[in-house]
């Protein structure tokens, strides 16, 4: 719980500081919702049931969500003209697949989804990009450890056609595609010949396959293919590198012919996350959808987006010993109680939990303090200094015998052992100064 | 969904600083989970299915959770022995009800639970309740808008057998108190008469429904009550009340007649929180289960918990004025781009929104800033400018042609309109050092 409260508490800092608002909708929605977009076959990869029947023996089937988009479609379609533009909205769902566990795919996870909407241009695409790829960056991965591969529909089919493909060889060109860095020479050239493809297709594709933009150290090869694509397919491609690595982001991104992404959802960029180092895992994907707000009954609306699951994540970060040595909030007090009756213990507690308003009311203005206590029955001072230790606590407390006597107890920072005495009916006010420096 | 979260951040602070750690479980569970807690009956308030089915052709059942309780318990069970003692554990699952939505109550809605597990002493039950209190605080609640009835099984049962109870009554006593303050005094004899009570227990009752703890600024009559109890009745009473006095929280807390709750599930200490000016309705409740882990196969643990949900709360909070005025993340910077290249103001932007890292690459040393610019075409700086002020952000940076060609930037405070330019070199440490003063 403590790393998906890091990696959800992640996803969200960085959407904010990008200006996404967060949204979420309900954990099931009607089935045929999800039928809108991914057609029938999708039934039986939910988790289905129906309500019970009405007074007219009418029943309703719903369907736990498996993704987000439909539920976003749905809401962007139905509030689209009251919505100011772009719309910027990131949600951290959880969702669920009716399929047999296996590591990284569970039956239940969390997807972090962001998308813009209701603008077409490619510095959405750009934007949209750079929020993920921030993110990565702040879980402490490095463009030694992700790579993110980006092509585009419209520019990629262009340059095909420029440079060696039969206009009416498009379709087949993406199942090549699909498969580019997957298959090897002779079973990609079986496929090739399957598919009709000319004797100078195949020696086409034979020139994309020899680039793998996993290994792009030299991008000669790769700019060579680009230059036969014509200006109007590679302009907009070179200008897009450059977008990146203007936004300091360069080194994580590549334009890559291998990815395709589904054909019948995305309609123009698509890019994917891979983990670098394993087993080249899909980490995060998405591309521009300018179609599906329209399908949901929704105005035209050009959309991009993303998303990217906790499972795979998790297990990258704990590959790559990327978490953070401590995930559990700190505390900063421990209460050690030397006397026989835990009343002045319990009060002192309560009030350093207490928040302080001001005398308006309309605000905090100091919150209550993360404070802990010993439940052991010992009143051995050495023993609980230990415990107020080890519970990573800032400071220890001490209300003992002797310095109550005197209207005072102790503090003790634990860090460089320093203590000093302050009078009790100051302990609250002089506790939180101490943790301020 | 900005209300969600503050409602569920102010949870989530609160649980932490009172030592709890959070927890959580899967969103649908075994059918039979819910058995066992609640019996056959609770099916029919379930959203339920099935599993498809196995080669076998056998189904499994699943619901939705319409509570945490029976999945915490399986767990504890499952770890008991394992578990440090006192299990502390807050949570903030979705649950589910297959019922017709009405004010207050969804068929989705949000339930923060929090427990102390295997400790069986009143302190606990004190800190549990002090958890639920400290939070309705730091959601600006004051006394004069809620109050906390408890009563605790076991004490309540001795008291009244003291006082006026026939030791074989006590069931029946317990449907009267549960109706004590909503029947009036002629259905209340009418019930009395009904469950065989002799003379001496309607008046005894009679007494007790006379005292309605949410106008106690008198407790002459309830003490009088308390002091026909016996003193092994009143004295652990009186001391509870002497600890929520010592936690700050007396005038919260009340002993309470009338609070009941469930009888199947509770064995000792029980609460409820009411809307004291409103419609009395229960914000949050919970009390002592001692049985519940054995009962899911575990040890024998003692259990404290209370639940509080969403839709009261929030209906609470707006109704009293208690909401923030701004509940969404408020920006940093504004960048105002009066350039007709978005190049050097996307490289800032991103500059500003990254997180910068220590040499070692172990710890984030400066996070990056919630910075935003405009999505309008206009160069006009005044409009710009007119957005960034109500935008909300602290400060604006302008990026302007003339200052740009003497190498500098122009940051404007929005609170006191003071401006000074800086080099646009250095322009993201002067922006993260004047959002620090």
């Amino acid at each position: 719980m403590a790393v998906r409260r890091y990696i959800e508490d992640t996803w969200r800092r960085v959407s904010v500081r990008h200006g996404f608002v967060e949204v979420d909708g309900p954990t099931f929605e009607y089935l045929d919702l999800y039928k809108v977009k991914s057609g029938d076959a999708i039934v039986s990869e939910l988790f289905h049931f129906e309500s019970r029947a009405d007074k007219h023996g009418h029943v309703d089937e719903f369907a736990l969500r498996p993704e987000f988009t439909p539920t976003l479609a749905r809401m962007v379609a139905a509030k689209a003209n009251g919505l100011p533009k772009p719309i910027k909205w990131f949600s951290i769902p959880r969702c669920y697949r009716a399929e047999r566990p296996q590591k990284g795919r569970l039956r239940e996870f969390i997807q972090w989804n962001v998308d813009i909407l209701g603008d077409a241009t490619p510095a959405a695409d750009a934007d949209c990009l750079a929020v993920c790829i921030d993110a990565l960056r702040e879980f402490g991965l490095t463009e030694a450890d992700i790579r993110v591969g980006w092509n585009h529909r419209e520019l990629m089919t262009k340059g095909l056609i420029n440079a060696f493909l039969a206009p009416d060889h498009v379709a087949q060109a993406y199942v090549i595609l699909d498969k580019l860095y997957k298959l090897g020479d002779v079973d990609r050239h079986k496929l090739c010949d399957e598919l009709g493809c000319s004797p100078a297709e195949k020696a086409g594709f034979d020139k994309l396959a020899a680039v793998r933009e996993c290994e792009l150290a030299d991008t000669t090869a790769r700019d060579a293919i680009l230059e036969s694509f014509g200006p109007e397919s590679s302009g907009p491609i070179r200008e897009f590198d450059r977008w990146m690595a203007q936004r300091g982001m360069g080194a994580f991104s590549n334009f890559d012919f291998g990815v395709v992404r589904g054909l019948a959802y995305y309609t123009g960029f698509v890019f994917e996350v891979f983990d670098r180092v394993g087993e080249n895992r899909a980490v995060a994907g998405g591309g521009r959808y300018d179609k599906l707000i329209e399908l949901f009954g929704g105005p035209a609306m050009p959309a991009i987006g993303f998303g990217m699951g906790d499972v795979v994540l998790e297990i990258l970060l704990r590959e790559r010993n990327k978490l953070p040595a401590s995930l559990l909030p700190r505390p900063a007090v421990f209460v050690v109680n030397a006397l026989e009756s835990p009343a002045e213990a319990q009060t002192l507690l309560a009030a350093l939990r207490s928040s302080t308003w001001n005398p308006e009311r309309t605000a905090i203005v100091r919150p209550g303090l993360h404070a802990l206590t010993s439940y052991k029955t010992t009143k051995n001072v050495g023993k609980l200094l230990q415990e107020a230790s080890s519970s990573g606590a800032r400071l220890a407390v001490l209300i003992a015998p002797d310095e109550l006597a005197r209207g005072v107890i102790k503090l003790k920072d634990l860090a460089n052992r320093a203590e000093r005495e302050v009078p009790l009916a100051h302990a609250v006010e002089e506790i939180h100064a101490a943790l301020r420096v």
